[in-house]
């Protein structure tokens, strides 16, 4: 068997192991009851140890080293896969197998903190968790930024989207910082002389929220046979290309949000299905990164489910489900309701002119807290400070306010940026999916989604990590990532 | 850190992967969609194989040697620990990874075949993988056998039963196989004799069966915050002591089988949260073997729940739950109902009369088909022929034949001895119990499960695998295993 064959068995297995970590955090937030936290942590722990030491393992060098002799023979794809599991191996072997346990536990143990100290609004429970992960979180920075010659945030960003640099994010968060508050106040202004759109009667019984999820879910491609939709305290999606789990959560008095959130999911698990079939199991197959996989979620729910078209194929299917009748159910007034902006304090109920704020905040945050600029029990103060000067509102608790999020209790630092930087993207995909194929559009009002979901298939989905996320933006976009699509979006919905 | 000390951290290592494989089995019968099951089946192949190969890690070896140098000065857990962790490790060593996955991924295949194939009552669906599994299973069974010196069929039961051996198990089902037959057709005359039980007029929603379910699980003592109960095709228990999951299926014109599956899986979760707390994750905190797991699912089952004492207790709970009005809902007619023997086709939906019956048939035809002297082929035949033989009936279909069971598509042999060693124990356990407590069986009849459950607790739960299930059964009731007991149970209860 060649190197590079070989190699391919190491990295389906090692395929198999994040597959089978997927599974166990999905039970964890969806179905593990409380008492089963520390067997799970020593299960997950475990699997990322054996993760880590299989890719580390001395003969993994060996084997790279010779397919790279070969590498004339390999076609592009399966250069590209060999490019991959290099990276990866790289990223392995700049941590200590010692750190890369502990951290998960101490993740762990964080989030259970996290979970208990959100439901009671008490920081302090979460607190010295959330130091310990820190401190483990800086020393793996630091490892990764002397291996790779990277400032240490970029190693934390490169987690998550490969190649992604602080240096780029600063430019693009002072434009929306600069461009967002005032753009917020004059929609805001708008808004209000536009008058409230009339409120949709509730309750929504859960079941019927859930049926009518489940039928837009279909419509828009997802395949029940390979997937799941359930229901956790912070909406997901998790599992693995062939076996999608999303989750969300329901309000009985307001449905509009689980239908946005079972929708923005539902953008993440048709970017998972259709990764490359050929490619399954394989580092070349795997989402790009968290930024595209974000750029999918958003497209879905903001530029298409949130716009008129969609609704107009929508609002009849929301008559029926909540048995709704009169002016308050009209798509104009649905679309009101879609189109309402505020000064928030939940990031996951925002809108999306306000969003990039609430991310903004947590960059400058999570950089304070590494940097050691902030201590961690002044993150409550801060983050209300932030929360004014950015958004104009402070949070009254901190439940509101700094334990809102599972992504930092949770370990995930350098993770946020990626939000936004997918809602550059996705504004700029569906502007040139648009202007590519005029049968996207009407294909939303009359509930196709097929010539939506071609183009996305072709440009984005079914590329795996085949190229990086700028060479796809830019092939798809005929542009490089910026905010020029994303304030255009926002001008004509809002402006 | 000393040998033993390393060994701990190893074992520990171990015991999470069966942990995590312990929850993707649970995930895959009860919550996978039929999409997921190929990625499935490479995480499960690939846990068990880096289960393997960390078990014969050289080092393992070495380190197994070193802490034998030192075993004076461990104590007598930690020794017993030590002999578990030796008897674990040369299993192991008895087989190459290469077949362990080649097995794992032919269970898994053949799993996924048998639930179209009794779907649709067609044994050829699933023949070939049986055929595959059965050679991957007998070439186990010679390493293993060569390895041990024992008789292959001995190294297959070994698996599930550590020390078990066809010579006495042909004891055992030669002298029930003479009993049984004559003593169930004199029971089915008294029953004739008092005419049938009132019928209990349904239908009984699934959602009040499962309140009814969670409700008694309770009584016996079964902790939610450590444990689940769902639904699956084939009712059984998984996940990890900290968090068992049990599993049934609801008949909604017939409530009575899924209340007494609930209680019978309860049995099996009971021993599990009951392990010794201290030795969680060690091998000598597992549980000994099937015998003892069966023994406590049918000591709670048919020893406990389907007698007079617990009807007394049940019956107006009963009542409440399904609003059960006069004659047929009282505890005289609720045990009418549990009473009853029939020659039936279902192993799971037998009496406890006819039940080992079944498994004289499973024990006779799987060593048949190991040793070759039954082709695939000729299984439904050769089924047919079994039943009528020993309980006079023969299956219409394979359905209700040899496709009942899950255990030989999932790979598997040697385990259906188990549940009638286990009903041997149950009876011999509850006789002794009764005998050293005579404030057991009130307290049942009261609804307090604590006598029984303190028992239990001291007796076999909290051994773990610190003894051998002989030296569990002998300590507990003074006597070694045997058929006296049962006879005397079925004999009080039915004769």
């Amino acid at each position: 068997m060649s190197a590079y064959a070989q190699l391919e068995t190491r990295f389906r297995r090692l395929s198999a192991l994040s597959g089978a970590l997927a599974m166990l955090e999905w039970d964890q937030a969806v179905m593990m009851p409380a008492g089963g936290a520390e067997a799970r942590a020593d299960q997950m722990a475990t699997l990322g140890l054996l993760r880590h030491e299989s890719l580390i393992a001395p003969e993994m060098g060996e084997l790279l080293a010779a397919a790279d002799g070969i590498k004339g023979e390999l076609d592009p794809w399966q250069q590209a896969n060999l490019r991959e599991m290099r990276r990866l191996w790289r990223q392995a072997g700049a941590l200590p197998g010692r750190l890369v346990e502990a951290r998960a536990y101490a993740a762990a143990k964080a989030e259970m903190a996290w979970r208990r100290a959100r439901a009671e609004s008490d920081f302090p429970l979460l607190a010295p968790h959330l130091e310990t992960l820190l401190d483990l979180t800086r020393e793996a920075a630091a490892a990764k930024a002397a291996a790779f010659a990277i400032p240490p945030y970029d190693a934390l960003l490169d987690d998550y989207e490969p190649g992604a640099r602080a240096a780029d994010l600063d430019v693009i968060f002072a434009d929306l910082a600069a461009f967002l508050p005032d753009f917020l106040a004059r929609a805001l202004e708008r808004q209000a002389a536009r008058g409230a759109p009339l409120p949709l009667p509730g309750p929504f019984g859960q079941a019927a929220q859930q049926e009518l999820g489940r039928r837009l879910m279909t419509a828009l491609g997802f395949d029940f046979t390979h997937g799941r939709l359930d229901v956790s305290l912070h909406p997901f999606t998790g599992g693995v290309p062939d076996d999608v789990r999303i989750t969300t959560r329901y309000d009985e008095a307001d449905f509009t949000r689980a239908l946005m959130g079972v929708l923005h999911e539902t953008g993440h698990a048709l970017y998972e299905r259709g990764l490359p079939a050929a490619w399954r199991r394989q580092p070349v197959g795997e989402p790009r990164g968290m930024v595209l996989h974000e750029s999918q979620s958003l497209l879905m729910e903001m530029q298409v489910c949130r716009g008129p078209a969609f609704l107009t194929f929508a609002a009849p299917l929301l008559r029926e489900a909540f048995h709704g009748e009169g002016p308050a159910w009209t798509e104009a007034n649905l679309f009101a309701h879609y189109r309402r902006v505020a000064r928030g304090l939940i990031r996951v109920d925002a809108d999306e002119v306000s969003y990039p704020l609430h991310i903004v905040l947590r960059y400058r945050l999570e950089r304070a807290l590494l940097s050691g600029d902030l201590a961690v029990r002044d993150l409550p103060a801060a983050w209300g400070e932030g929360m004014r000067g950015l958004l104009g509102v402070a949070p009254p608790d901190d439940r509101s306010g700094c334990l809102q999020d599972i992504h930092w209790p949770g370990g995930a630092f350098g993770y946020f940026p990626t939000y936004t930087l997918g809602a550059l993207a996705a504004a700029q995909f569906y502007a040139a999916a648009r202007a590519q194929d005029g049968t996207i559009e009407p294909g939303i009002a009359a509930g196709d989604f097929r010539p939506l979901l071609a183009w996305l298939r072709a440009k984005v989905h079914g590329l795996g990590s085949f190229k990086t996320t700028g060479e796809v933006i830019a092939q798809a976009t005929d542009a490089p990532l910026g905010t020029a699509a994303f304030k255009a979006h926002l001008t004509a919905r809002y402006g």
